[in-house]
């Protein structure tokens, strides 16, 4: 493998590696959901939100999940990725009880329906979460 | 002093310290410039933002200050607001860094002219942060 | 009971009263539906816009409800509240016809989809009143 | 002067009044300002909104301004037009405390940033207000 | 008939020409849903977008809907109206891949998530395209 | 020079070339203005917007700048990077005409507000560009 190749994979690697940490299947989701109709904008989702962004040093990921939880309810124009950030912060080490924080947060902000659809969309995801809990016995 | 009025008076009292201690002298600014057209608009800034939100325990204000600056960059249309949280974060702890990061991460969410704006507003305040900062002698 | 709950209860309380008034039955509803994700907030949707705002004298309810079906189908992100709002509207006094004229006017100040999909929830909640008032025998 | 003339000219004409009835000379001077850059567009702001919408009779003039100023604080991106929908609101019967009272409310909607910078265009605008009705003696 | 008449009838006639023209029947469907909630909404809808705006000769039909198709993807808050545009931008001469191409851009713009958004919006309408094309036999 | 570095500069190069291209001296102050507060996002505008995006084959450059003037009317709320590209759609090749087209067509999707504040926007790039091509004698 040449020198070229192994930077070439790294950027993409090291977005792959961050989006299945952060995302979990639900990134995986979306990625492979671009694959008939846009697959090089899947690379650049991997490469340049992930590879570049969220592997940056300066802020953790929990950090980083507050930021773009707070901002997607605040913006809400995008309830499916809203919810794929949900269930990122949940994997990052956000608390249930932080991201109803944020929400509530947001209603200075973003007035008082952004806020309750932001708090929806958590509730759809945590009912989600525990369905997934339930053992099957 | 009855009871009631403790009970008044915390309320706002709370929001009165938490805004002092989060915004500093650019939050009083704005309380002071809203005492001639909309005073009782001016309480409801101290009672329902930092009287009953930022004063919450589930969430700490550093952890706040992410979330507001992130949604105020998203957001785009708050550029005196957005000042006055870049300024919020530098005082619950944000360092100059990770307001950065918290910015060119909004690229991903809001569009590059949304990362730079808010760039650009976090060049103002830290240049102003030093001006203050230089000793007149 | 003392003095103190009295003042605590009454913002509450009048809060209460006010969204009984505006929101009827939808208003409950989005309260309801807060229990079990954040309670918090529905006490705070009950005491801030409509224990503060809406029951301020300055303005009448139909004048307020005017600005909230504006202002939400301006916006576009929030069908569902714009929903409870147009049922608002009927509730303090606006005829069918005047929030038709609402959300055409909103088609200058933002955008043709704007007012199409207000109009369309229009429609909607128009249909279910219809819907309710049919005599079941 | 023929039939097709005269409809032709009072969509335009009717336009014109409904402009200088609610507006007054702010709207005279945006119509100005679009002389050397896109007179068709002059015409269309005066044949759309002015003359197709504003004189629709469903809806009075001071209902009309209650919804764009409204509409226009809430969205937050559009200061110059929101200025002059103020003085609009003045011209046809809001007060300045019924003003302000709409952007206190749309906190609750489109968050406190977007009712703060409503405010303080008021501000400005009744300032100048102020400032023209001071005798020059 | 009248001059007077002709005149009316042509600016909505042109529209309504503009309209199956660009739209097809995705256009006469909205204009349809219309009919029992704001008919004068409907004649607006053809008059001034299509019989004033895109009957314009200095852009062309393919250049207009590039512009729709990216102010609607970047706005992310007209899903609708946004698929009507992608059929649109297909019906006047823009590839699937031109269409794909704009939606990526606005990554830059409006953000990942408006994007994306935007981008399973064609795959739907790409894929009911495809259906009707399957032939019965 | 290894494979690697050519890898990784034709990304940056390809980049820098394109934003010359399309942006001219405006892009080139945007990047500068970035070196002392956040270079990284400098690297990151060069390469995904403009080594990625603008450069792929899909779409010509006119196109894209179709969709980039549209958008960043639309959303009103990032003046200084619709300026930049009102002059890079002069730049490769859109008359001052068919960019006025685009922000008349803008009335329809966000309303005229955001149609008004881009024309004024294209009035003031325009004069500066007489202004420059004034000769100095």
């Amino acid at each position: 493998m040449t020198h070229a190749q192994t930077q070439a994979e790294s950027r993409f690697d090291r977005g792959q590696r961050a989006l299945s940490r952060i995302d979990g299947s639900a990134g995986e989701k979306v990625i492979a959901s671009l694959a008939d109709i846009a697959p090089d904008f899947a690379r650049y989702v991997i490469e340049f939100p992930f590879g570049d962004i969220y592997c940056r040093p300066g802020l953790g990921l929990r950090d980083r999940e507050i930021a773009t939880v707070a901002a997607l309810t605040a913006l809400g124009n995008a309830a499916p990725q809203l919810k794929v950030h949900i269930e990122a912060g949940l994997n990052v080490g956000l608390s249930r009880d932080e991201i109803v924080e944020i929400m509530m947060q947001m209603a200075v902000y973003a007035g008082f329906p952004a806020a309750l659809n932001g708090l929806f969309a958590a509730k759809e995801v945590f009912a989600a979460h525990d369905a997934k809990a339930v053992p099957s016995s």
